[in-house]
């Protein structure tokens, strides 16, 4: 793997890849202590669900390797504190509350502070790396599933957002299809497309299929429609932000309608996600809410106004891809083609 | 009207607006001669082809105006110096031929040359007042439809990229129906694309939006599956740059995509185009080849560089819209419903 790793724990500190300055500058930011990774994590230095997650676990690890001594009331003051970094990232919430738990069923006041940090540095390295096993599951599934649709040809693949490397910390879920496809010397070309407003294609899908070097085309999302048309696009990948019990899936705003297109041009259109994704509690996309994002997004870009003085945007987040136009839905389980509240039931045995 | 006006004849000199400058700044270039002309098509001061024609014909009058006698050896040099300021530009050629054409047929050396330039002039004239009555025509057609659609109740409205005032000098096309349907108190709200990836939608139809006092928003191409399933779009209008015999129609790229989501929503889909944009000699749209343009365009913005270094992309300008997906075509002869190439024979007649 060529791409710079967006979290590296070396030399007893943590190294995190400063996403604020890519695509154009690569800047690792040297966390030693539980403030410099809240700093990090507040000012967006690190992104993405997983990515974040494990960040805090090794952001308490650091402020366990600073004490000289364990005590657990300060322990829990340090996880209530790093709770308010980015306070609405549920994923951050939940590694903190589940390794505070862990640590509270596990250890007294009496405990020797360096074997405190040893098991929470242990469990920061087995989260990444449980990660990083579901991950390769899921790619593996889907490079089984395109041998089964074309043999073991070379392939042109395509991807909205993303969803690899940098958001995960390991090998990620859309994209990690098209790096892992990409190890066995089975990718052809990729299409990603810009990802409008916030540019994640172009900034960060761009940046990781170049570091890992996979050919790739940016494309504009109205492009979607020319794309099918005259170039033979065998599959697409995406990520999931929620997947409903039907198969409906929420996901960065363009999703749906790369989906509808896709569809109509028959190209066989993949959802990629783990099973922490599935909201089985949730019937179908309709009791999906959608936030609406700052309308500035659209009206500006880094600072340059696009849109005239007063105009106006409706920005929302995600859409919801419904279910008929997903052909299958990829989890570490396996593959559920043709998603439905009836089919998706099999894997509610694995949550 | 209160947009300003892209081209004016006023005080015996052409103003023209500068629309590089658009939407951040309103700034009238003054022609004084037939070199100023030059320079504002050269340059894009000017642009859409009904603009760069009416302006390449006031800058013809303003070379008559400056000469103390008529020579149509000169004239025609004048011509010819003209054509160089956009070669490709079709349009400008066309209306410069048939204006030098006009001029030959009329006029000889001993032409006072005050007779001269008050044909030319007249003629730029009525070339914009026969624009300004079709385009009204064909919003009238458009009007008309939507009333047998919805009766008389205020309607919420789609565009892509920039057809109206600033890219025709006059109404416009389908931004034409828009407003022409706003001035009869008929638009509740319209939603522009921002068609990337030049923004046309954000930067011009939102200033000309703006202009004249009609509520819109700003979307991201990506969000058309979540417009159709959130807002009730009630028509969708798009122009034309070339539309085959059978109906499939050439325009921005984005316009197929859209459309092909509209369907899915059951959303109407209108292409308004003077019957100049329609070419009977080609069969379907598969004839009509798409220019790829600038990968710049998509990997930068003024300036500021997106995609990381090295990123390549694919930049079609146009992509081709099958008549499957459009639900009417409107010109100055009135409006064909599912077009195909048996339905629109009623068109040729006119042509």
């Amino acid at each position: 793997m060529t791409v710079a790793a967006p979290i590296i724990w070396k030399d007893s500190k943590l190294w995190l890849l400063d996403q604020r300055l890519l695509p154009q500058q690569e800047v690792l930011v040297e966390c030693q202590t539980l403030e410099h990774v809240y700093v990090a994590i507040r000012d967006m230095a690190v992104r993405g669900a997983p990515c974040i997650g494990f960040s805090a676990i090794y952001g308490l690890a650091l402020w366990l390797k600073n004490q000289s001594k364990f005590s657990l009331g300060d322990f829990i003051a340090a996880a209530t504190y790093l709770r308010g970094a980015r306070p609405t990232a549920v994923n951050l919430m939940f590694e903190i509350d589940r390794v505070t738990a862990s640590v509270k069923a596990t250890f007294g006041d009496l405990s020797p502070v360096q074997t405190v940090f040893e098991f929470v540095l242990k469990d920061a390295h087995a989260q990444m790396d449980a990660s990083q096993k579901k991950n390769t599951l899921m790619a593996e599934t889907a490079l089984a599933e395109l041998t089964d649709l074309y043999g073991t040809r070379k392939l042109t693949l395509m991807t909205h957002c993303n969803t690899g490397f940098l958001a995960c910390g390991t090998l990620g879920t859309a994209l990690g299809v098209i790096s892992h496809a990409h190890a066995k010397n089975r990718v052809e070309m990729v299409f990603a497309d810009e990802t409008r407003p916030y540019m994640q294609g172009s900034r960060l899908t761009a940046y990781e299929l170049g570091k890992e070097g996979i050919p790739y085309q940016l494309v504009v999302e109205g492009a979607a429609s020319y794309l099918f048309t005259h170039r033979k696009v065998d599959a697409i990948f995406v990520g999931a932000d929620r997947i409903a019990a039907n198969g409906d899936t929420a996901n960065k705003v363009g999703t749906s309608t790369l989906a509808i297109v896709a569809k109509h041009f028959g190209v066989p259109f993949y959802v990629v996600a783990p099973l922490s994704s599935f909201d089985f509690n949730t019937d179908s996309g309709k009791q999906i809410e959608i936030e609406l994002r700052h309308e500035e997004e659209i009206l500006a870009y880094q600072g340059i106004r696009v849109a005239p003085p007063g105009a106006r945007a409706l920005n929302p987040s995600f859409d919801v891809t419904s279910a008929e136009h997903i052909t299958g839905i990829i989890c570490e389980l396996g593959l559920v083609k043709h998603p439905t509240t009836d089919s998706m039931k099999v894997l509610r045995r694995g949550l």
